[in-house]
């Protein structure tokens, strides 16, 4: 059969990215702990394509994905986006790849155990020239509370369920955990799945002790962030479901330690 | 050219509902105050098909919406499901229509002025033997907050948005605004796109002092819905995006006045 | 510490269902072939709270999902509605739960192996008084091929992605695989996450010679399901993304064993 | 009372974007032919907060908001833009607004017309020192057959809908009606909200006799903005919801007609 993909083209454009997006793909994540976590991914795989191809092989893409037995994960995506350029030769590879991921917490007063869940992006791409770039994104939902709520009323202050975006650059491997981690630090309090009344209780109060505007939260978070020597650049955002707006509170911090004269 | 649509059925299947779906289209709805406001809706059409056909006729849809040029509106469905149970030769003909709509508002306190977006949903059918229904549905987000966290915490309680749903059958014309205000009067505290310092410290006190589980609010609502003689049936849900948790806290009321004997 | 949630209640109001909604969970669940499939779900649990009683107990619902250690599923959906009635004292107790669903499946041609996502939900609900209720519901993308247009133009025949959902109530288990398979026969023709151009010949053909309205695919649909005695109700829905359209076409079946005269 | 806000902040970290999003409005629009379009849009309103203040006031992006009456659009970007760097005392403000735009086609045969829906968004911004920056972004969903497909079977090729956005960033003005135009003359077809049976003829068979991958496409869409000189950067994607995958195929190019040497 012809093969229609492989014939020449003539309008002289390159195309950034062509390839598949939204497979969804069962895989195993390698989590801090050196256990494997079975989640289920979104993702797209994409090649660069040059100026005098009229087309890519759409098929390859899965047949990449199908040979890695569904491990798939930050060990082996150099290995993927290898197989990717090569299978499809190509100057570059990008993966884009999207999960939930579930830590294990503990009540902060009980101490009852409980699943949370993260959302989790990890954008990987590799040049023929040996560049190559990763971003590791998390998503992790946090309380706020409003100081100025709290020091003008007389009683009670507003707070809300707010998500914090955090995507790095680094220069050694930081664990989805840490990142996680250093989030819930900043924030005014953080999120559990199992709450008793006595943990209710706290974190209750320690919101209230602990007031924070969309601002804070981005800033504390960005110290924290500045202050990892692994992390070379990142973006911090905070998205804030206000409990007395029908819209949200949003702030957005970026950071490039290179370009950075010492401070953001 | 053949009317494949047109052809005979052997199945012996009637086909409940079929038309199109996530049609959006610009319309003109009458308010309260008899002002038009425009807002922008997504419809179904669907009409009932008898056994004995292979198809309907899916431009047909099309043709009836652009007959109305706009002004569809609680006051014309009818003339609408007509139109489309004769130019489908149908015996049941089904429109669902949903759309933002705006009320001004005035902050508690300040009395600043600012929209408010609730979104409806009309659903509304009309049967060749006479049987009718519509059903009218408002989405309002609203405050809650927390009496038990309230109760146990020395300071402070956590809150959030929330988004109350309410469905309701009538024997006569009730209002969106009415419904909405129903809603809001009920609530923990209502919501507002423009508050001032002063009104804040209002809001944030109000909300304080009036906590209520989602138990409470769906309950609270329930009882005015019941209490209004027009409302012959409705559905109310309360969906609270907790502060706390990164799931949501749920309740919901079903009530038939027909069916109740004095109570729910 | 004072249990706000025990509290009398005197608005004379029963809650038909309250509880938490989108908990995201890993889960095992066992498949036709008895390997066990981790996948991630999204659930609700609800129970009835009876008139005198002002709150449910949310952290409860938490306590119950913790106890299964993940292994959630058809076989034991009793054990936790029983568990969840039990826990929160209740008359009524209710599960919703959808997840991602993979089959491998082989190119018509080819051969080759490629995984396949299929949405699947399951609602359970469980009585004190011994009623219960379970419906399993299957998402499955198939192509399809309009006749009209096949019929009136001289070469090709629009087709499209289409969405078709069934619901079902059954005397005794049907798999998911079943109904998939069930779905899959009734289509113009079905999907592949891998057709090498062997299979794309094959799958492009198939199609135009086998076109369907949505209205036939429904009605096949439901054809196919009547006849299977283990199956007591059903719903069929399709959406077809049509592709001359920015609208779907649409079309509903419902289908009682009960209710009906030996046909639907 | 206190103005938490204007506390001062020793963090030393500017926040790049602070305010609100997804705020629902009212807009009117101009549209090519001069008339007020009515729609809604959904907006999202930042300023930049320097590193010496703690907060911004987010109220006072809704009075901004609230003084242009509901008349938002593209001739009043640049004021709105002013008053909020004035109003919140910033070096830069940025708009980002989407909504639903219509426009009456008229069917390829019949000349039936009907609405079709483009969904727009408008990102601006202006900084203190005079620079700015304006993208105007468009959604057309078009018709695409597969050559691959079309050239392998003896019959029938996969067709499906696919939606194509252009953004770009222009010299002088260019309507939204002119992008529509261009990306609907490079799709293998466009679509119609309403076809007759002849022009359900036409389409299939136009898009029967006019193949184009998801390659073809971005270039054809590519060379056409390149060729337009009021065009100084864009980008086109076009992801095709293939009708014999649950995946959607997708190419991504970029231009900068300053970085260019003549050639994309």
């Amino acid at each position: 059969m012809k093969d229609v993909q492989n014939q020449p083209d003539d309008r002289n454009i390159a195309i950034n990215k062509v390839g598949i997006r939204n497979i969804k793909y069962p895989i195993s994540v390698l989590d801090r702990a050196h256990a494997a976590q079975h989640t289920v991914a979104d993702i797209n795989l994409y090649v660069q394509l040059p100026e005098q191809f009229r087309g890519t092989h759409m098929s390859r893409f899965i047949e990449v994905l199908n040979r890695y037995q569904r491990e798939i994960d930050v060990r082996n995506l150099d290995d993927i986006l290898q197989d990717m350029r090569e299978r499809l030769n190509s100057e570059a590879a990008y993966l884009e790849m999207s999960f939930p991921y579930f830590i294990e917490k503990q009540a902060p007063v009980s101490k009852a155990t409980s699943l949370m869940e993260y959302l989790c992006t990890m954008m990987a791409c590799q040049h023929r020239d040996g560049r190559k770039d990763f971003v590791l994104t998390v998503k992790v939902p946090v309380t706020t509370l409003c100081p100025c709520s709290k020091e003008i009323s007389e009683r009670g202050a507003h707070n809300q369920r707010s998500t914090v975006t955090v995507s790095t650059r680094m220069n050694s491997l930081v664990w989805i955990e840490e990142l996680i981690e250093l989030v819930e630090k900043c924030a005014v309090c953080d999120l559990y799945a199992l709450l008793k009344r006595e943990d209710e209780k706290y974190v209750t109060e320690r919101a209230y002790d602990n007031p924070a505007f969309v601002e804070d939260i981005v800033r504390e978070i960005a110290r924290s962030l500045r202050n990892d020597p692994r992390i070379i650049w990142f973006t911090v955002e905070s998205e804030n479901m206000e409990s007395i707006h029908n819209h949200n509170a949003y702030a957005f911090v970026e950071y490039n330690r290179e370009a950075a004269s010492g401070e953001i």
